[in-house]
């Protein structure tokens, strides 16, 4: 039976392993990851030796549709920082959707033009079952990237409802990627991610319509209230790399006004006083249906008294969390895999 | 001061409360909701003394982006029933966006033309900043409205993200109302709404682009693996009714192939089994932000030890789950409003 390490082992050895991160080792980074992705006991030692979320380096958050070539577009802009000599970190979030699971897949390997080099470092992360378990994961492989002395972080998620406005959490600078045509920027206007997003990509540039949707976009920037960023809109083809130059300019800008409103720091603190409560919700919806998948006992008598009409869906639903409230959440350490 | 009513009197209050709502008191429907929404001590005995949900009328669903013209439809749809008559409740329910405000409360005034009418009853409902109330909320107005004797029940919701397909848990018949190009239809496609709707509705027909729009949703439906039941096309001009009797008859129709799969009780069942964690988790998230609405005493110190870089923003939502859980939710009456 394998040990489990005492408080004191942990300590020393989490030290050590901050300091093989720090030096660059992979295999560090890869265990560093197990324990924040494993709820290993040795994790919150881990996190709490690393560097504060508000010391990061620079985060880019990167949304779109599916299909909107963002994929290829972190494999573009990743290539532009290398060749800078920046260091770039990428956490690919899935939030684990039936419809594009296999688009996704393909995207992943188009991007895997990176794998052999030290410098890039790409880690895809899906919610597996668990909705709510991946914010709390994606903000703790930030922090071990941090740790690992990458350069520039980038996050990219799907920008399926609620996932495309939740990467203002965690992104310093937030690129929606739109491609023409397709009602893309239109439902961008529509759904909130308009006020979200800092920089605009129009991808897959060289088709037809792209400056219908670049124009589309500008008009209804132009309908906001005046703010001190006004987002450009960056013409893209990500598959010949044409234009990524440019959004690397328009990155460095934004990084700029956000250093003018007080540096990273403060306006990820704003950020987060802002969004606690949206990253508390996601860990309790993980707990929540980390619960459920031990099917608690009250589930299956549950259903029968729905289905024989003896209570009804919402005292259903108001009994199941007062058992889940009983029993107090799960163990942490159940809580997400 | 007030004295809270003892279980003896409730059970004879809510008796007779059930047999005026029965026999159509307005008064009844009025109060019998206030309980429900005010989470009065004598809402579980209410509750269990209405119809079982089993037993609801045939409950139809309207959902579409803003300015599709929902409430319009709904008007019309409304306008047809009680010519034939039969008695209509309606719940509107509102995310409470502060993009589609506006346009919601125009959407409201057009629809009020029923107001007169005793045949037609409109409750219009909120999430008052509570987001996850509101589906317990609308359940149990839709078993009020049960109780009242109303023959059909309409729920209309904002398509934004998520309410969009948390619309099936309510719903017998789902209907997707889009407008002519603006992309709806593509949208929807991508969105997983296409996956969940029996009945397309192409509003604003009289606009150009309407035959290209329902083509596109035609072609999309194709490409689905066959089903017992394939989702018509309705064009319909809200405002001027046309097309309105065509989409009763495509309801009707939904509803006969209902009546094939074993009648409401039996797919409703199936529906909530399939359901009945996402109508918990609603739940579970209402506690929670009722919860943080009384800031609990550790919010403050939470974020002064995140700006501080003290804790990290994945750990500091976690210790707010902890409190929360602690705390055991709040007394339920707290909960919603």
């Amino acid at each position: 039976m394998e040990q489990r390490p005492t408080p004191t082992d942990s300590q020393g050895e989490v030290r050590a392993l901050v300091e093989a991160l720090r030096q660059g080792s992979r295999r560090a980074l890869a265990r560093a990851i197990t324990y924040v992705e494993n709820y290993d006991p040795r994790r919150t030692a881990l996190l709490q030796a690393l560097p504060a979320a508000t010391d990061l380096p620079y985060i880019v958050g990167i949304t779109g549709t599916p299909g909107a070539g963002k994929s290829s577009l972190m494999g573009a802009l990743a290539g532009v920082l290398r060749h800078q000599g920046r260091r770039v970190g990428i956490v690919a979030v899935d939030p684990d959707s039936p419809l594009t699971g296999g688009a996704v897949l393909g995207d992943r390997i188009r991007m895997l033009q990176h794998t052999d080099d030290d410098g890039v470092y790409i880690r895809s992360m899906s919610s597996r079952g668990n909705p709510g378990g991946l914010a709390r994961a994606t903000w703790e492989v930030l922090q071990v990237l941090g740790g690992a002395g990458f350069d520039v972080l980038i996050v990219e998620t799907t920008g399926v409802g609620q996932t495309e406005l939740a990467i203002r959490q965690f992104a310093d600078t937030v690129v929606l990627v739109v491609t023409p045509g397709g009602g893309d920027s239109i439902q961008a206007i529509k759904s909130g991610i308009m006020e979200v997003a800092h920089v605009f990509v129009v991808n897959k540039a060289d088709l037809p319509g792209a400056d219908i949707t670049a124009s589309q976009i500008r008009q209804a920037l132009h309908l906001r209230p005046a703010q001190d960023w006004q987002p450009p809109v960056v013409p893209v083809i990500s598959t010949t790399g044409e234009g990524v130059p440019a959004l690397w300019d328009a990155l460095q800008a934004h990084y700029g006004q956000l250093d003018k409103a007080g540096g990273l720091a403060v306006v990820r603190r704003d950020r987060w006083h802002a969004q606690l409560s949206l990253m508390a919700e996601s860990e309790l919806r993980a707990r929540f249906y980390a619960y459920l998948r031990h099917r608690p006992p009250t589930w299956d008598h549950l259903l029968q008294r729905l289905s024989r009409g003896e209570t009804s869906p919402s005292l259903a639903a108001e009994e199941l969390v007062e058992h889940f409230l009983q029993a107090n959440g799960l163990p942490a350490s159940d809580g997400i895999h």
